[in-house]
């Protein structure tokens, strides 16, 4: 027979207590790594991007084209999510509770996941069809580094929105565990 | 106390089973209706973009642009994958059971539908980012019918994107449900 309620804090059995404990322990330091990808990540490519004004005084400027525009825009606010998040995954670490209440925490994490990851490819994208169209024009041939620089900024743009996807993953799982089982313990 | 055992098929218990299939042929009802939408939109969006090759004969077409061939494609596929997705839906409503092994459908299910919402996404940004380009040039003052029906062809794959990313939720969670409880029943 199932108990009625729900298993709140991995049970009141200690030693099944311990071992959820542990379990929950090395899932938060894998989401502590995602966290630290994409934001290492989107401030390269937000870095990256913005670099390309030091070049020569007539080169073209990313403020100048609409997509890059919205790439700098993604990155930059990604890359303060997910300072904010390791900060949270560091407290829930040391603390062993949330930073906010829990449930608001987990419907916090998962929100902001999905929509900033879906935000960062829909940037990503947009600026790769820009790229391929000056590529396609004089610009590329004109100023090379700056099309060179565009390409890295948003390839480390893409390498940012794969590590928030995988974070977007755990963190649904910790939101599905809370809504079957009223606890974000998986055990 | 808990039960080791996985909790499969509703449980034992024959009132809490039948409450269990009608919240999950609720739940089936919500998914096959985000497939039907995803399919119309997405498949609208296909045949918009393919009937701008049948404007004036110099006018410019889709297929001579990458992202446009981009967007064709993602909702070609994701057209396709909508049908299927709702045959099986209703072959689970029907014969309340999934059309192949029910690990097998749930992974399937949850992985084809991260894959093409971003894939879709991606494909409707970087046509986004090529019509705005386009509209910047002269292109769109000679064609402006191309440029409206491309305009409508990306609007609905963003509807088509948003009824995917409501499906791979629901799917999510019951690949969630699945992996804690052993069963993609939620009660």
């Amino acid at each position: 027979m199932r108990s009625p309620q729900p298993h709140r804090n991995g049970g009141d059995n200690p030693f099944h207590s311990t071992v959820s404990l542990r379990k929950l322990r090395r899932f938060n330091y894998l989401i502590l790594v995602f966290r630290l990808a994409s934001f290492s990540s989107s401030l390269a490519s937000f870095v990256f991007m913005l670099s390309t004004s030091r070049a020569a005084a007539n080169s073209p400027r990313w403020y100048h084209f609409d997509a890059f525009r919205f790439v700098v825009g993604a990155n930059a606010i990604v890359a303060l999510y997910s300072l904010f998040e390791m900060v949270a995954s560091v407290w829930e670490i040391s603390r062993e509770s949330t930073l906010f209440a829990e449930v608001v925490q987990l419907w916090f994490d998962f929100g902001h996941d999905q929509a900033f990851a879906y935000l960062l490819l829909s940037a990503d994208s947009a600026g790769t069809a820009l790229a391929r169209v000056l590529k396609g024009m004089d610009t590329c041939k004109a100023w090379n580094a700056f099309c060179i620089q565009v390409d890295i900024s948003i390839a480390l743009g893409f390498v940012g929105f794969l590590f928030l996807g995988f974070s977007s993953l755990l963190s649904g799982f910790r939101i599905a565990c809370f809504i079957i089982k009223g606890s974000r313990f998986h055990l």
